[in-house]
């Protein structure tokens, strides 16, 4: 596909600066972009390097463009109008609607026409599966759960019985949705398995990434909001739920029953315990622990940042002492009253 | 399904206080439990929306059942007992044994009867599979494996060959139980690898989550005892050894060698690492990392909550030059005598 | 397989002490060998345990050898020895190349006659699979995807499309190589997925562990070095670089762009946020976060230890007063001038 910069300009309300009837064929990074290629500037510190490129064309804020004098496509957020550029010329591979010989559907599934069931996918009974949908290789998808208009499973993905994701979700490989919830009660020393009987809802354009799990709900359901991103390797545990166009990065663990908030961002590894109440627009660094409820939007850390470690010890040292260093210096302090 | 509540206080040494002769058809929340339901109180700050509940009935303890007026069933253990009634009123889904058109079994696997292998499941050479035993869609069980009887493995689970799980084991999605343990020599800078010749041995009713791994010993096996249950997305390393009745939560890590005793509980994201030994009755919470043997039960941790950015920095730098402010606390102690 | 002990002293470039022409079958741990074993000392600790062993031969240090009679393989480092005995006496188990009748092959994937493509596997359309590769069960090689020579992924293994692994890989099950990366543009509270059009590329002789997952890149490609380990549990987010020789330990966490030097080590669950750049020779302790670049060989840390939680949880709660302390020591200070 070829688009001229002045039809991108149209497309995504932006000012051609230079030729605007250069052909994009391309979206490409800055210092591999030839003459057919748009490029754009993930962070400003490469500002310097952006004469000296080969790029047809690129993307940028007007103040961004003011020393630049190659062509320009200019525009408000350049993250957002790269996005949709790499949307349009680098579009998704189209299948052809139907099923793999070898894919295994249940006959009381329903599998909208427009739908595709890849090679050894499993589809149980009264699954439905709606329209545009696309079911990779080797994924399992249990009985009465509901695939919404346009959603993918890429791989090797598991939706357990029951589960529902809405329109347009995208779920990366060996991702499982609807493993049970980790709940047991305590007799006699022995763990016995409280039944987990709710579901997992995704609701409108909900990513999960590679290896990433969401437990289905003990009772109720776990719920996780329109336009949620979640990354690799994240732990969702029973009956959480996050509120819409929340974030998280990868290897995060979110206990059970914590309710989080809307435009809310977790940064890899943090961990949120369980029971909790995290307010809309908070934001957690990464490899932070909350174990109490924040009704405060704002940035919440308890990061330690790696130093070498001679050092490094003998002040985690200091820290094992550290309510007897309080001791000491409030003595001192009595003393020169 | 449909049970009187004085055949539930029979079967589960309960007394009943209201209409014994309600049916109950089904558990359910308090808040959203009809005429049919039996509830229970998960928290006692639930305690104040006990009496508005519509459930038929609500399982309680003598003490919590004082000012309610409503159908209860009295027991000494409420959550054990309600995990009980869900199993009674929501069994599992009873499954046809045999193997589905799809499966691949070796001729040498010696599977009973009474089984059910799933879907594009592959069973390989020598496996035994034992009664009762349900092997889900597309899941993977090597050559000389053993599934004790009614163990159980969701969809895409891989159980490497030669491991032996016993009876009533349950593994979630994309589990996977073997893989070699990361094992190497160094030489001239490369790392060549230590073949991982061991076995992973679980025990009776362990239960493992989804995406977690267990990885095969090194020459020995690495042995999960009675009754542990493990949690989605964790890591047990090569030649650990856990202990009867020891549960641990989502993302937690387990090095090489470890010896984790019986009773214990491990918070999520808590890690420890390899050639300890922790004794019975440990409990680390959340986040915590483990770094010296434990020989005393008890509650251990080194968990840091997240408070707002700004006030964490300081106090995030300043434990950065702890040791020097220690020797600034000596300085003055030796002034001042 | 039986070899003598001049044998394995020949081919490893060892000295026999004791009866070179001892059969030797197999390896095994020093407290259960058997008289036709060989065993080797894992850590000095066991020294006292050596005279006991019925092993036919230990596999020894010159100076460990010292005080020990029985049969010794005596070579400058034992744990190599070690493996390459493993490696020679306990082979892989052959396969027989073809494909699986349950195999689905696209017809224009190039795929060498001495590979295995395994029952349930997927390998899409102009897929290259080289010599001696070996696909196991449930795997799925997407569309232009590359396996080099000899490369084995075990089971249940995704490769996405245009990936390229080199020679000599090992994947265990579960492993996710080529998801996308997880990179949005934020429009009007929305986060809109960018394209992740990069790919993965595995050098030679890279071992990826179990659920560990790879995300492509952006618009470059991920990339990790040869001789590269990965453990169990690891994300690798897009455009990561890892240079030759490194090995990182199970649920360690690397953000994107973030590009990590040779022969480095990174302990369990340790995390290094994005676009930083770590030296040749770095080691990260468990547990430690990483937030800025490190451009000096050595090891780094900030993990804290867990200690019992009275304990702790006092000289937590005055972290988080620190910096309010240290106002208190500095005015004190000022007090005795």
């Amino acid at each position: 596909m070829a688009v001229t910069l002045a039809e991108l300009a149209r497309r995504f309300q932006g000012k051609v600066r230079g030729n605007p009837e250069i052909k994009i064929v391309g979206v490409a990074p800055l210092e591999t972009a030839g003459a057919n290629d748009i490029a754009y500037i993930a962070d400003r510190k490469y500002l310097p390097g952006l004469q000296r490129s080969a790029a047809g064309a690129v993307i940028l804020t007007q103040e961004d463009a003011q020393n630049f004098t190659g062509n320009a496509l200019i525009v408000d957020n350049p993250h957002f109008c790269f996005a949709q550029t790499a949307e349009l010329l680098h579009p998704l591979t189209p299948f052809t609607p139907g099923q793999h010989a070898s894919a295994v559907v249940a006959p009381t599934a329903r599998i909208a026409s427009s739908a595709w069931i890849g090679p050894h996918a499993v589809i149980e009974a009264e699954a439905i599966i709606e329209d545009g949908v696309y079911v990779g290789p080797g994924c399992f998808v249990g009985a009465h759960a509901k695939l919404g208009a346009r959603t993918r499973l890429i791989a090797n993905v598991t939706i357990g019985e029951r589960c529902r994701l809405d329109s347009d979700c995208l779920c990366q490989p060996g991702a499982v949705i609807g493993g049970d919830g980790f709940g047991y009660a305590k007799h006699q020393e022995k763990w016995h398995k409280v039944p987990q009987l709710g579901r997992v809802i995704l609701g409108h354009a909900v990513e999960v990434g590679a290896n990433t799990t969401i437990d289905r709900g003990a009772l109720n359901d776990t719920v996780i909001g329109d336009g949620v991103k979640l990354d690799n390797l994240i732990q969702i545990a029973h009956n959480v739920r996050i509120g819409e166009n929340t974030a998280i990065a990868a290897c995060v663990g979110i206990a059970g029953s914590t309710v989080i908030g809307k435009r809310c961002t977790v940064g890899g590894q943090a961990g949120i315990v369980g029971h909790l109440e995290i307010a809309d627009d908070v934001h957690i660094t990464a490899g932070s622990l909350v174990t109490s409820s924040i009704d405060q939007a704002g940035v919440y850390s308890a990061s330690l940042k790696a130093q070498p470690v001679e050092k490094w010890r003998r002040n985690a040292a200091r820290l094992h002492q550290l309510d007897e260093l309080v001791q000491r210096l409030s003595d001192l302090e009595k003393k020169l009253k």
